[in-house]
């Protein structure tokens, strides 16, 4: 049979917990559906810095390169916070989105029913909020050149932010793409009124357009979208953006869904490959305790069977199972409105588990 | 008699009508407790791009160099957004700001009891919320160099970022200042895992702390601050942060208290000298209408009288007035809940200055 190999890179904090819970919900979807998975482990983030000395040993990379898909927990934590810049678990992150050419970071910003009152929004105005945000992950400012020097007034310091045509134009693509599967709305976000790189951005993406006339587009300033959000989130469908404000915008969408432990997100390139994690981070200070929500990571799974498989049976079963196990009332501490009745990360697996 | 000299610079779209309105109040205060000011109009934005062909002619720039503080109202409109570079608004705005010295944009975030409902966020979560976004407003990615070039994919365009230890720390230090005149907690924004800058700029807050062991500082970077503004508004005190992420987070702070109508901003400099305007833009959509909600610029008539001539009794007068207005129930378009019930711009300038 076709057996799909996945990396797995469990990182830091929560990470190797929600981890072991989605790695349940691989092997019980074998069970089910037939299909083959071969799994191995990969050393990623400050585990990496420790036993490795590096947050991206070559091995890791190596081996997500020979996967077809990589499962990522989460890095990150103020053990490493003060290291030198090679020595943090974000250069690693950054360094293997670019080695491993995923241009585009993807993430749904959806309503759990169950859950419409964590949010602080009101539920009449999250009502139907149903968005996703593409971001463009390997260019602009975080991997333009970066230096320190002696400037008229001291020490000085400088941040490039660099995107040529073909970086913008291969990710508004596919956000255009994306629409079309969707309500077939497209909300570009750039800063032309300022900046040069964003005025290469809109052009491209206005000469793109026409090849898309299905795609209704709207350009939006990127102060003005973290003010929509607030005021209309409904209103979105996709959100195409450069690598900063997707990263700003990205986080405000997922807050206000009120549902930060249950959003997945997938990083892809050119290929099917694609890299899926959850969106939220690695949580240092609930560690090791059993109680992190493994649902973001259970849906990650889902995820890749969708995008990078196609396994689309398995996928809706793994969503319907958590659909399930929430409508019948379980939550992790997170979610939780009664604390005293929350359940911890494994019998949160195990129901899921069982409800595929 | 002291008479203090304010250029006032009506602009775009709104702007002329809610200035209209704040001259009033300016004219009543005189009255009322015997300042006396000469006010002084200049073009400024899209209609001096129609009038003398920029956005910022050397005579207004002259203007608000003889005067004691600046009025504007909002520039911008459609019909400049497709101009080249130096024919938009926009770049008069960021244009007078680096030729008055204007380093520091104070913008704060209040919930006006009675408009509780207008917000998005529920009323428990906003319960309390009352921050001051300080923005450096001089420096960063929208003032470095920029450009456009071939490069191996195509053309491309650069924006440069660049600090220096000067920058950070006036508007640091400006920041703590500001903290221990209100709840003594400063919350420092960057993007220190990634930005060279961001990491001269937490260098710099880090250095300066200590000066200040009466104020609580916090390190929060931007796409969890964009986050936590929306979890936890009121735990905020004040926010300070770099151009671009502050144009962001103000804005975002700004809708979150849902009186996007009714909030005022201060840019300042070294000295007593100001600029105030509304955080509102021009809506061009409304304009000439009479509609337009003429608080946010009355309310900065009233930070002016504050920040920079020192004149408490009649920023306070201006403020209560306001508030009994409102409390009266009376409510333009924006902020109407009963929206047939809304009074015009005039009508809620008279009623205020009436109130003085
Ligand atoms: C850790 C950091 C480098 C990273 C980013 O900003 O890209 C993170 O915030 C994210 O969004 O994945
Ligand atoms: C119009 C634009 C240049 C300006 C800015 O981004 O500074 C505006 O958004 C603001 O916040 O005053």
């Amino acid at each position: 049979a076709d057996v799909k190999k996945i990396a797995v890179i469990a990182g830091d904090g929560i990470g190797p917990e929600v981890i072991a819970e989605a790695e349940k919900v691989l092997k019980k979807t074998e069970e089910v559906f037939g299909y083959g998975f071969e799994t191995e482990h990969g050393l990623f983030g400050g585990i990496a810095i420790d036993e490795k000395g590096t947050p991206l040993p070559q091995e890791t990379l190596d081996l997500c390169k020979k996967a077809d898909a990589v499962l990522l927990g989460a890095v990150g934590g103020p053990k490493w916070d003060n290291n030198s810049k090679e020595l943090r678990p974000e250069t690693g992150l950054l360094g293997i989105r670019k080695a491993l050419g995923l241009f585009s970071n993807i993430r749904p910003a959806v309503i759990f029913d169950c859950l419409k009152d964590a949010s602080t929004l009101k539920p009449e105005v999250l009502e139907g909020t149903d968005l996703i945000v593409v971001r463009e992950l390997t260019g602009g400012i975080y991997f333009g050149e970066k230096l320190r020097r002696e400037g008229a007034h001291g020490e000085e310091a400088v941040d490039t932010c660099v995107y040529n045509v073909q970086e913008v134009e291969r990710i508004v693509r596919q956000a255009f793409e994306i629409a079309r599967t969707r309500r077939k709305k497209l909300a570009s976000v750039d800063k032309a009124n300022v900046l040069e790189t964003s005025r290469l951005w809109r052009e491209t993406v206005n000469r793109i357009a026409p090849d898309y006339p299905d795609v209704e587009l709207e350009h939006v300033l990127v102060d003005n979208c973290a003010m929509q959000l607030l005021r209309r989130p409904s209103s979105f469908d996709v959100i195409v953006t450069e690598n900063m404000f997707g990263d700003i915008l990205s986080d405000e969408a997922a807050m206000l869904t009120g549902s930060i432990g249950m959003l997945s997100s997938a990083s892809l390139g050119e290929g099917a490959f694609g890299l899926y994690e959850p969106v939220h981070g690695s949580a240092p200070d609930i560690a090791g305790q059993g109680v992190a929500n493994p649902i973001a990571t259970i849906l990650s799974v889902a995820l890749m069977f969708r995008l990078t498989f196609g396994y689309h049976d398995a996928a809706e079963a793994i969503e319907r199972a958590v659909k399930e196990v929430l409508d019948a009332g379980h939550r992790t501490g997170d979610i939780a409105v009664d604390k005293s009745k929350a359940i911890g990360t494994t019998a949160m697996g195990d129901l899921i588990v069982n409800a595929i």
